[in-house]
């Protein structure tokens, strides 16, 4: 998503000043590999959160928006993959606070300074055994992982860690961003999404960075769709913790400050598209000239869920129709006659028509790359909106007909 | 959908009384196979029609909604695969009209005695030559088909014919019901749904059978989902012309008339999702407790329509916190400690968590079975709401990859 006139972001796996990372292989599901993870501050970060609105919260969920809602600082985020600690009843809460207070024991922080945060299999509760086991190990490895050895501990799916960096000259020198997520599916962000960190070495006020990371997720994180599924665990944590001595406070450096974010998130965004459970593709729906956004929103989110239009993107097969059908029944209010719908640069459909190019001929290279634009216009004002979605397949069901077993 | 105090339906393969059908095979996707179907009434039939709510309306759907609106009744129904004649423009139109009038030259009747219904790929035009080479052998077999030989002319990827018929006594005598549909994609009907026709041999007032046919429809095809796509051709013809000689007008066989219908529209629409594009499982969704019947419809379609969900169903997993994570995403106003959710008749998840049943062991038989009862009881009031939805597996990838070529 990110624009021409942003920064980019680069591959550097450090850190910004001040934090550090630590992971260890409690066992969860898999022996051997890295599922708890820990970044520490140095010192008190200023602290953003935005959440799932699923109804049903996960432990970890309901245990940081208190957090949140009585401090405004943290000192840690505490990562797990194995279990989501969703749907855990009384039990899950309290291991969620058990498993603050075991990190809290070795580290010195005090409990509600760690903010916790689950994925896995929903309904199973925390291996609290396997923890107690493995938190000594994860407080000593502290400082040896970098942003791509924290990811790793909470990936599940995920074929490859999703993680982004930036470095923002201010007016007053530079800070560093680094944003970290996992995927791949339950992957409908509404407010937030799945898990995610974004970290921050800038001085930047409490709420002009809760305010921050609530803009920029709003052109990221929500504007993707995997399988239309939103999960009960979506947690994003944003930390400042002013490690760089930098203030963001000046209106330029907010600006700077604000796209920097934008654009990580939006590389986070599309990363998790790009890894969508058996995603071959990622379709960068751009709908315009709505009524209103919201209309737009709903023409996007209507064509990005089709299951017939993700098939139909798997399969490399210009089936505008397919597209144009799921327009129509999106509720948006337009002329039939006055939508056009281009496909990789290919004008498809107008005046209510297939137009009269040979498409299935211009189309069979861009169809085989992985990014395919697709272009709609209504006809009807000047609302706006683009969503990213990935495509359905084979391994989509091969992925999710036994995840659990 | 039946319920235990209908009429069953049964599958004997003769129309009601002064119905006969012909088919032809035009050659308009395979050679051989018939995919032009014509029924013809020895008399004026009561006309009744539903149709797609999908903002781009094939040309047989524009041309029969203005039939309706101008006359009440009709003699025939011709139906066509292999182009599905939607956003074709004022060619298509055209071409519609045309073939109307290619079967009103060879049979007698007025051209708009005669209804079309098109299914096939979106966007292509008619093949009019072929129309004209087969239109001749389609009326000279009038008579040599029964209710399957013409449900077969306009299947697409159905893998079998979906006819149920039934005979209902009435106080005056004894009438016939018989339903014939198609599926199997783009099947979300909203209004009406893919093609279907239902033929009587009963008198019955013209606004009495519309809105019979109307409220079975709300019971029944607008109650299942294969995919959540709404196609553009949806259409639904009941036509009664009165052959038997029996009446339903007294009130008893009205309401015997109207469960009648209802139970053969609720047969083929269970038949639509068995036979979703690569379905292996029907779920009979039920949602009860809801603070309103709308609050129902939106959590068993939001419930229904779920990738994780279907593919979990697909793979037989018990996977219940991927249907408490689409409760949870729903918009339905409820209290999560109040939710209960019960699959195959075992209680999975209760007061915030599952219930401590071993149910993999228990549910590992009942999930082989092709249909499988969700019953989710939110606590919120008397809201009800039943939706039989597909599984989604690796067939229908496959049979959607690659349907246009």
């Amino acid at each position: 998503m990110t624009g021409k006139d942003v920064p980019m972001s680069d591959t550097r796996n450090d850190l910004p000043l001040g934090f550090s990372a630590g992971a260890a292989a409690a066992g969860f599901k898999k022996a051997g590999r890295d599922d708890l993870g820990l970044i520490v501050s140095d010192r008190p970060a200023v602290l953003a959160g935005l959440f799932t609105t699923n109804a049903f919260k996960a432990a970890p969920v309901q245990v940081c928006q208190q957090t949140l809602r009585e401090y405004g600082t943290c000192r840690a985020v505490l990562a797990n993959s194995g279990q989501a600690n969703a749907c855990t009843g009384d039990e899950g809460l309290e291991n969620c606070l058990e498993t603050r207070r075991m990190v809290a024991a070795l580290t010195g922080l005090a409990p509600h300074e760690i903010m916790p945060m689950s994925t896995g299999v929903i309904g199973d509760q925390l291996k609290m055994d396997r923890w107690r086991e493995a938190v000594p190990s994860l407080v000593e490895s502290l400082g040896s992982r970098d942003a791509e050895g924290f990811t790793r501990a909470f990936m599940t799916t995920d074929a490859f860690p999703k993680f982004a960096s930036i470095t923002v000259p201010l007016s007053g020198g530079t800070v560093r961003l680094t944003g970290m997520a996992k995927g791949a599916g339950m992957i409908c962000p509404n407010m937030a999404t799945m898990l995610s960190v974004v970290l921050c070495d800038a001085q930047v006020e409490a709420s002009v960075w809760q305010k921050m990371l609530r803009d920029a997720v709003e052109l990221t994180f929500n504007r993707v769709t995997v399988d239309g599924d939103t999960s009960t665990n979506d947690t994003l944590y944003g930390l400042a913790n002013g490690a760089s001595g930098v203030s963001a406070s000046d209106d330029e450096s907010l600006k700077a400050l604000s796209a920097a974010l934008t654009s990580v998130l939006g590389d986070l965004a599309y990363m998790l598209v790009k890894d969508g459970e058996g995603a071959s593709k990622v379709a960068r729906i751009h709908v315009a000239g709505a009524a209103s956004d919201a209309d737009a929103e709903r023409v996007a989110r209507t064509v990005g869920h089709s299951q017939l239009v993700k098939t139909a993107l798997y399969g490399r097969d210009a089936n505008w129709g397919r597209i144009v059908a799921a327009v129509g029944r999106s509720g948006a209010d337009f002329n039939p006659d006055d939508v056009v719908v281009t496909l990789c640069g290919v004008e498809l459909f107008r005046k209510g028509q297939p137009t009269d190019l040979d498409f299935d001929a211009l189309l069979e290279e861009p169809l085989k790359q992985r990014d395919l634009p697709i272009d709609i216009v209504l006809g009807s004002g000047s609302g706006s909106y683009t969503l990213l979605a990935s495509d359905l397949g084979h391994e989509y069901v091969n992925v999710n007909a036994d995840y659990r077993s």
